[in-house]
């Protein structure tokens, strides 16, 4: 009777909904559906406040750490490890209103939903938001998840500037939340984040689930060439050197190269600046950056490889020079397979379709991966859209994401599970 | 004796140097060799001022007409049409020293030559300098030469806007260069006109002397290209309608396409622009121009159509729209084959290595050649710098053009001459 009642366990749907609409509502970008909240602004800190007021509603133990990430648990014993979820509040400067949050309060409507059923677990659930997950205002992208798992020293996170010459430290004091829990934080039991896709393939595809299996490893690099600006009519082709060219030709390769490797290799030159950028002149130079990502190490390096000796290739029969600045660099992320195995199992069980798949951006979850069992859950995003105030999941969607993220965490929160 | 005395007739050197150094220190540009003169500013008036003095310190004929032309005849009997030549003074923002102002001073050269040898020709020479060949401050390019040969209305050229909001008219009136002179103007016997090269050939292959064919026709489009603007890490390259590739791979098929129908065909993508032009987004749309050039208007128009052609297949795979705006369009000028051979002739005759080209930038006697039999002499650019303060022709160099010149106005102005 009692697992009846587990099983039947749902979220409430339109309490999610009004949480994200009123979470919305701060930073509200006129005359759309999003957000700006960068991250220890006004903006974030009240943002901040609304959420933890609801933690505090439901009678959560809520802890605040030194780079202002918070973690709300279920009150009771404490002695066992929690199965945690969350993810992140903060927005770019022109966000929509499920990336992050979604994550973040359908956690909180999880736990308000089995606390709720006075359901006794084997472990408590929690909830946490952390600091700076996107990177638009201080620079790493996913800063208090890493400052979380030890893997960049408290103070020198403090030190960061931002673009507005603010620093992390006095930002964070300057909002109230430079908090005292200890860093590194807590080791969950395990971690289960649940996020939009911010892609277009479960959309396209029809299905409702992402089982996450990890985190693509990407490359950033920025690419100048150097040639010789001429007059674009009087130089014949061959006496030309012409680093336009080559950046195109790079371009064109890339798009060759992701093709050859194939699914899920992604390849995009995003950025070109050709200087002087005139119709009838030669340029001087041509800035690109090219983005690479995998979920396999060797194949990533091996694009990398097959990318650098084109271009060098190019550059060398076109007369020109060039240097290369590395500008990100992270090595694929996998999740833990029973993680990704029990998110796959719940989905089913719910009757949704399901769909194993990497991610092709970065989240906390992958920074939680390397102190615990984890593993994430996707919904469709419209059109793939991502941080743009225009981004949507369906409402049957966010249900959907909600619930398998409560019956899996339920599923670790039970004796013996041990993913 | 008369004839061993013309035909070792040549310039003065040094004098046409300090004239050329005379100018260049109008609108002098700090720290370089180089000037700025915009067409009908305050630096073109006292460059025009230093001319024209010049020219009644010789005793020349001046008229100045609407459009702000200055021609300058010999003295004497006017009953025969004149030989001329000519070219501008005024300069691109960081213009040159040589660029228009070596036609003007050469040809100033070339009559005070003559008439310091006390000879007396069949018909007069004539010089000129045309207004706003440049085009960098209104727009069209070569204004003056077009008025003059009544290919624009006076009344439409003098209500041209220019790039500061100022008009061709009141500037022409202010700087006291609105003449009298009937437009269309006087047609010439011939015209030649003496200009450097611009570009990179007879330096790269040894050569003195350009015996100038005519003018390439230039087909310059701006193309933009529609599609979605998405993660660059979650969006399947099958799923992508990158307008950024579509840009990249035009650019690279334009070098093809050139390589393909061979010289004197070329073809520059001068300026791109991507937006949102970041490392992480497929672009959303990407502008870039396209500047083709040939001799031969079938050429050329086969060349357009095959990149249009390109265009369309590729934009169409890509699922992205694209629109096209046509920036110029003008037809390929052929100069007179008498003319030029006239021009060959007297550069071998005077032991100089001479080769017959093209013209890839545009020249006053382009405009010329709709009214009269037209050739041109070209000399090295050091490097193929133009429209750079750079720009440099040898001392060497400069006296061979201008003896050309010299030798060809003599043969044109004598009687039976007929090219």
């Amino acid at each position: 009777m009692i697992e009846n009642t587990i099983a039947g366990l749902r979220i409430d749907r339109e309490r999610l909904s009004r949480r994200l609409a009123d979470l919305a509502a701060i930073g509200a970008i006129e005359g759309t559906e999003g957000s700006s909240r960068l991250a220890l602004t006004d903006e974030d800190r009240d943002g901040r406040d609304l959420v933890v007021t609801w933690m505090r509603d439901l009678g959560l133990n809520i802890s605040i750490d030194g780079i202002g990430n918070v973690i709300a648990a279920m009150p009771g014993d404490s002695s066992e490890a929690p199965v945690m979820t969350g993810s992140h509040i903060d927005t770019v400067r022109t966000g929509g209103r499920y990336d992050g949050n979604l994550g973040v309060l359908a956690g909180l409507e999880v736990i308000e939903t089995v606390m709720g059923a006075g359901i006794t677990l084997d472990r408590p659930l929690a909830v946490g938001f952390f600091t700076d997950e996107e990177g638009a205002r201080f620079s790493p992208d996913m800063l208090g998840s890493l400052v979380y798992v030890g893997g960049m020293p408290l103070e020198e996170a403090l030190e960061i500037e931002g673009i507005d010459g603010s620093r992390v430290g006095e930002e964070l004091t300057r909002i109230g939340y430079a908090g005292g829990a200890p860093i590194p934080g807590l080791v969950p039991h395990a971690f289960v984040e649940l996020h939009i896709e911010q892609g277009p393939v479960l959309e396209v595809e029809g299905i409702t689930i992402g089982a996450v299996e990890g985190v693509q490893g990407i490359s950033w690099k920025e690419v100048t060439v150097t040639g010789q600006s001429n007059h674009a009519g009087t130089t014949p082709m061959n006496l030309r050197k012409d680093p336009g060219f080559v950046a195109a030709a790079c371009a064109s390769f890339a798009r060759e190269l992701a093709t050859d490797i194939g699914h899920p290799q992604v390849s995009t030159v995003g950025r070109i600046e050709l200087v002087p950028n005139l119709v009838n002149v030669v340029p001087a130079s041509a800035t690109f950056t090219i983005d690479l990502r995998n979920t396999d190490e060797a194949t990533l390096q091996d694009a990398e490889h097959r990318f650098a000796t084109f271009l060098a290739e190019t550059a060398g029969a076109e007369g020109c020079t060039f240097e290369v600045e590395t500008l990100a660099r992270f090595e694929p992320v996998v999740f833990d397979p029973a993680v990704v195995d029990l998110v796959a199992d719940v989905a089913a069980s719910q009757g949704h379709s399901v769909r194993r798949m990497p991610s092709g951006a970065g989240h906390d979850a992958q920074m939680m991966a390397r102190i615990c069992p984890t593993g994430m859950v996707f919904t469709p995003s419209k059109d793939g859209l991502s941080h743009n105030p225009a981004e949507y999941t369906a409402p049957d969607d966010l249900e959907a994401g909600a619930n398998v993220l409560l019956h899996a965490m339920l599923r670790l929160a039970t004796e013996g599970s041990n993913p």
